[in-house]
């Protein structure tokens, strides 16, 4: 008898877990939430599969990196020219726009220190850099992703810290709801936790800001204003994201003004 | 005058640099050297990337990642079937042959708790999980580019060590030469530098072995033995070094034998 009852409760207790479970997962903010960390790893990953592609193809161009902008201009460089008997000045004008600077690459190539290319080593070098150019692609159609989304289910709020920021707030947060809970005080130092602690266990100076200093209104102000212009920022965001999650109105345009002509203020 | 004598040495000494650097690069094992830390950095990002979708996707299909054997054969279920609408027996056998588990599978996917998926977010988390196996084949083909030049460059060591542990230690060492000008014992403790140091400074027990760990011989021989087995293994490594810097006999093969003998005895 005993037995039996514990078996039913057993069943109950699972039902219920799943049925919170299944709550959990339904808003649509837990994707926007998981595309936003796979966006900050696609960052990471690209930096460090960039950096072993230069290493590797300084052996055999060591000159190239200084003379080119922009890491997708050196990788497609790479990927499509890869060894130096290719740089000529139009087969780099076809990647690269700059006309100078184009010249000065194609004269640098014919007097470079570097040591040759096998034809099996260059195969691998400009694969691996069109990997890696193909993955910044992804990465910007993410990005895009999460900007029609955050657009959609948090407008104000996006308005006010723009998409990626503010899924970065989101992430952190948990969910929709409870970024709407939170009190601004929360929302300014979320990110800090390490810095917030500190201050309450030992007395250290409280942080300023969390994540929200990526903010660029943040940083336009002087640095003694920016504790100040942070609260401000929390106070808009928190509003905003009340806003956003229990009514419908869009007030998102208003707090974002009365923020900018704070920051003016503060400059 | 004093100038131009100082403009002199300056010149000279540059040119006397240039010719070192070139020296330094015109080796093949550089490129072997290069490709082994390209290597493991794209594991690392395979992973986390793998992680990154595991994550995403399970809001949608949370059943599958334990019904599925292997990363790759999730990734690929994730890029080309994605919504669970799609997971029938057919569509799972044509990417995984376990009829068995295609079947349960395709049950799962009936009647799984995760949230539906709207095409915008099925698309984002398919072409991830494609880029996600393209990186995996990346990783296949330089790993037999490695193999095939390490094959090249230091045969007996390879047929010793195996390609990427082979490639390992020479990417720790530098170079073929100062490989070879090693002794065993140092090559028995590559990659354990820490240990090492922490014996040579506090007089904490010596380590047993660096990065030959990852051999399969010392592997398979019993605990208390392993000190002993890592200690041949760098003898005969060391050995091997120094047959492919200097001279042009090949005695990988007898090497290896002794050494199996070595682990039998050992086991």
């Amino acid at each position: 008898m005993q037995r039996k009852k514990i078996e039913k409760l057993r069943k109950e207790l699972i039902q219920k877990t799943k049925k919170k479970v299944i709550e959990h997962y339904k808003g649509r903010d837990i994707h926007i939430i998981r595309a936003v960390n796979t966006l900050e790893d696609i960052d990471s990953v690209f930096n460090l599969l960039f950096e072993d592609i230069r290493e590797w193809y300084s052996v055999h161009f060591p000159e190239l990196e200084r003379l080119v902008k922009g890491n997708e201009t050196y990788l497609m460089l790479v990927a499509k020219l890869c060894n130096r008997t290719e740089f000529n000045k139009e087969n780099i004008l076809a990647y690269y726009s700059n006309k100078e600077q184009a010249e000065k690459i194609a004269k640098t190539a014919k007097k470079s220190i570097g040591s040759p290319l096998k034809e099996k080593d260059s195969k691998r070098i400009s694969k691996l850099a069109e990997k890696c150019l193909s993955l910044k692609k992804q990465r910007n159609a993410l990005c895009s992703y999460i900007e029609s989304e955050m657009q959609k289910q948090m407008p104000a709020f996006t308005s006010i810290a723009g998409a990626i920021l503010g899924a970065r707030l989101l992430s952190e947060a948990g969910s929709i709801e409870k970024l709407a809970m939170m009190p601004s005080s929360t929302i300014q130092v979320i990110g800090a936790e390490k810095a917030l602690f500190r201050h309450l266990k030992t007395g250290s100076k409280p942080p300023k800001h969390g994540i929200i200093f990526q903010h660029p209104l943040l940083r336009r102000v002087k640095r003694k204003n920016r504790g100040k212009m942070a609260r401000t920022l929390a106070n808009k965001l928190s509003i905003a994201a009340k806003e956003d999650f229990f009514g419908k109105k869009n007030n998102g345009k208003k707090l974002l003004e009365e923020l900018e002509k704070k920051a003016r203020e503060l400059q």
